[in-house]
């Protein structure tokens, strides 16, 4: 934290609309964390009105997206932040638009698993896409909590949970395309499975994105794109580790 | 452009620096639109060498939108823009990274075109996604000119567009289940094709957030997940029209 000057402004109320601003991301964070955990249920429960609420709450996410959006930009034109003051800004302006595509991923899981909830029930209860599910739900809650204690090193975890992500996903969808080759009548719900595996797919690639944002902002590095070693190497190398007390 | 006072400023310098920054978006969308023609080619023509100069061509995409991140964040450190200036700082902020997005889905239908390569061609030869294809090639385009141009009117286009490009993926995947239900050996090739038409659908939505930028950019105002007829209403109302002559 100190690190980032949060608290040696000389305006309290500047570093009042910073921290506010930092909550509500975390608010947020936590309203798409609540969107994705209803879209998991709905279709491991084949709940369609879970799924109703969950389509439903999309607008909110979206609301709130561009709320902050607004305060970030009236923040860039009356404070005009430099430095880590600026970075944080920014920041932020791209965490929310990868909270509120996690958002739209939940919403387009929730309408398949609204679909799927009209058709019989398969036997294996979705269990695979229950386990990826969690997977990139832990991906979230650790972005969220690396975002509050601005911790990089959390963006390493992310990458390398991220892998075991995708080769879930390659499983999973080597699974489906047996299940549709063995019979016809499975392809229409195992194409949506396969949709509801790569939009949490696409979850954990932007829980990934926050870790590398939370890199730019503490270190003042973009390792965006760059593999998981050079991450390591970049942010545990100068002792900079910068994990609040 | 006059509304954008592009070339009011006290420094001549800080206008060359806003009109380069800009230049470089154009210059990014170029090469965004080459690396989706060329996925869309390697796909049709069943091209792996194609495809593979998509897939190696991404990495060009991820350094130009890490370089005009860097030249934003450089503006907005030290020129500390207000009003308009500030709002195309912004906007092009967003911008590359929805084109950053279009370049990862064209290379990722470069990878699915490369497999599908190596199968027997089927004697449709993709013609429905060579359409699906065709139109969100112009609808990125459309949202560059747009762009150059600071035409507002563009978003509502996209925002139609989107909506055909919408009904014509529900089309090609109601198809797709019946290849697969069809014959089994459909599956394989036809969940591959079901992903490339996902891929185009979702550079559609790119190129329509551009479109939303643009209004933000003009007219001040955030029309993000607005219907369209309230966009229409609002760029076209107050004799706010602003083409360039």
């Amino acid at each position: 934290m100190d690190k980032l000057n949060l608290d040696q402004h000389i305006s309290r109320q500047f570093n009042r609309e910073l921290e506010d601003v930092r909550n509500r991301v975390l608010a947020m964070g936590g309203l798409v964390e609540n969107q994705i955990a209803g879209a998991i249920r709905s279709l491991i429960e084949s709940d369609a009105s879970v799924a109703q609420a969950v389509i439903d709450g999309d607008g909110q996410v979206n609301a709130m997206e561009k709320e902050i959006d607004e305060e970030c930009n009236l923040i860039l034109a009356r404070r005009q932040p430099a430095a880590s003051d600026l970075r944080l800004v920014i920041v932020i302006l791209k965490t929310i638009t990868d909270l509120e595509r996690m958002g739209d991923e939940a919403e387009r899981i929730a309408r398949l698993a609204s679909r799927l909830a009209e058709g019989d029930q398969p036997a294996h209860r979705y269990r695979e896409l229950g386990r990826l599910g969690g997977y990139v739900q832990s991906m979230l809650r650790d972005a969220l909590d690396g975002f509050a204690r601005l911790s990089p090193k959390v963006a390493v975890d992310l990458a390398r949970a991220d892998e075991t992500v995708d080769a879930e996903y390659e499983v999973i969808m080597r699974q489906n395309i047996t299940y549709m080759m063995e019979d016809p009548r499975n392809v229409r719900r195992t194409l949506d499975m396969s949709f509801v595996a790569r939009s949490l797919e696409r979850i954990g690639d932007h829980a990934k994105n926050i870790g590398e944002y939370i890199i730019y902002l503490v270190e003042g590095k973009d390792l965006r794109h760059a593999p998981v070693e050079e991450m390591e190497r970049e942010i545990g190398g100068g002792g900079k580790e910068s994990e609040s007390p």
